[in-house]
């Protein structure tokens, strides 16, 4: 990834080894803000507040964050305590609980004193390999945009995102963004719609501010102009990343995904899921199975952003009640594939 | 329409009959306004700049701005001037070419010195009849609703809408809430999804000021929700105004309806269009053939609103381009219904 023109990535420890720092994207894009957490409470409440967000980062957020709790409290008790702490923090994201699960596994059996370095190892390894799974992912969904790309060698490649799984929700490259930056850095002349993806307009704010870094050209849209774009020919392709992908093929993602997975298949337009295979979670048969989370009604009814005078300000969208179910599920007969780091699937 | 608390309409003459007054709609729902208009530019303003919007309320404000003119300038040439500047106002708008036609017929053969009071007689007609079509659009409308809600009596009805079709739009009653309003009058139990209609927010600041006034239960959802409140059985209609429907029945409304179409069909929820028969357009073949009117990045971009201290503030919601284009075309095959003033027709 590429911030302020130079490559780093999106959670790494601290110089010292003992913490991490994140990316505090609560500030994004009006502020370039690194957060260091240095225990298990500071990395919880950074997934539950949202400072970082996306299923990769929420994973190797919490896997460091039981790596911390096991330099302070080695017990078995402990680390079950730290474990449900973390797990319970955004219950929609099944990378979360996987993470978690890798840790505790490459500690079992070990003697205490050996028990924090060994977890600290298994976090870092978890943060380099989503950085390889990404850009995996991101090659075979670039041979895929050259194939798209050919069909009309004389006009851009209009590709429609939804939300940001870019690298600010992963260690490096993003899931459903890794295709764009490799083919844009390939030569291909990629332009990418961003749905604003109300009601935290991740679009608007993350996605656009990644693209805007890297250099890729992009235009912000309302979430409900994405239906017309496709219907005037304006959309070559929709790539989304997920929350989780249930066993029959069902994808949970973002609030109005399904909306434009709909839009895809009325209009023939193929829609992509970008994935790595933790994210898989074969375990849930079925999207309907998946509680939605519901979560504060007041990001529907307040929106924040610089003023006039570049104040952050909080300004009222409306005096009535709202509510904010903040993910959807697009059902497996409107996917046209996967994008795994294995390849791109028909089914999953 | 109540407007606290009283009965009233949204356009009427000034009290010496030469202007008229419109409801300012650019600060509601934070502050009730009422704007007077008393010559010709003054009403393409307030049309063009959105002082008021709808269909039925942009032909009565044009016919009124028509009149004026001819109040200062009876003549042929001076008609014709004042036809153009407002025809040109809101080009995606039929009834106000529709509106603009009539006036001109109603003083046609008329010596000059007749002809601002014959097009202010016919400014009022329009008014009187766009309130009882509204009023004969809801009594239909309500008898559909009440077989709707006999399905399930023992729950409320939900109904889903996306923008302002309500009486915000109209003279009176509105065409999407006039069943509505008339459904929890009659004592039928209505709960209304209110989109809030990005980038203007129509939904969230102007429908959903109008249910509080009239005091019908409503909840406000981003605009990405409504396809996950179809699939879990949380609507049981969604009826939408329109700004055009062309000879084979395509709608054209504002930007998004298409996406709920497409949710309502893949979630067998019946999708209405509420309508006055002048809202159709006989002359165009089909949806394609409409141009969409692109507004301002601005409207993306930045959002108003009042802060923390009740202070109309400003903010950016991304420093990025945006697209804005501010309808889109649901196909004909989406519509269950087209609710008119002379009953709901399968077809139109």
């Amino acid at each position: 990834m590429i911030l302020e023109g130079r490559h780093t990535r999106s959670i790494a420890r601290t110089t010292d080894g003992k913490g991490i720092r994140i990316l505090d994207q609560r500030q994004l894009p009006w502020e370039i803000r690194w957060a260091e957490l240095r225990d298990v409470d500071a990395a919880a409440v950074a997934i539950r507040e949202m400072w970082t967000r996306g299923a990769p980062m929420i994973g190797a957020t919490a896997a460091y964050g039981l790596a911390m709790a096991l330099a302070v409290d080695a017990g078995d008790a402990g680390m079950d305590v730290a474990y449900d702490t973390l797990v319970e923090t955004r219950p929609t994201a099944i990378n979360l609980r996987w993470a978690l699960d890798q840790v505790r596994a490459a500690v079992a059996g070990l003697p205490p004193a050996e028990r924090a370095a060994a977890a600290f190892a298994r976090a870092d390894a978890i943060c380099d390999e989503d950085a390889g799974l990404c850009r995996s992912i991101g090659e075979h969904g670039l041979a895929l945009l050259r194939s798209l790309h050919a069909k009309n060698p004389g006009r851009p490649l209009n590709i429609l995102t939804h939300c940001n799984a870019g690298w600010l929700a992963t260690v490096d490259y993003g899931t459903a963004t890794a295709p764009i930056y490799l083919a844009h850095d390939a030569g291909i002349p990629v332009h990418v719609w961003v749905d604003e993806t109300r009601p935290r307009n991740q679009g608007a704010l993350l996605t656009a501010f990644e693209l805007r870094n890297h250099g890729v050209p992009h235009t912000v849209i309302a979430d409900n102009a994405g239906g017309l774009l496709m219907m005037q020919g304006q959309v070559d392709a929709v790539i989304v990343g997920t929350d989780r992908v249930t066993a029959n093929g069902d994808v949970c993602n973002k609030i109005g995904t399904y909306l434009k997975a709909l839009a895809a298949r009325d209009n023939g337009v193929p829609f992509y899921v970008a994935l790595p295979y933790t994210t898989f979670d074969p375990a849930t048969a079925r999207g309907a199975d998946i509680p939605i989370e519901a979560r504060s009604a007041e990001e529907v009814t307040r929106l924040t952003g610089p003023d006039e005078n570049g104040r952050i300000a909080t300004i009222r969208v409306t005096d009535s009640f709202a509510l904010n179910p903040a993910f959807d599920v697009t059902p497996a007969r409107l996917v046209t594939g996967y994008i795994t780091e294995r390849g791109v699937l028909e089914r999953i």
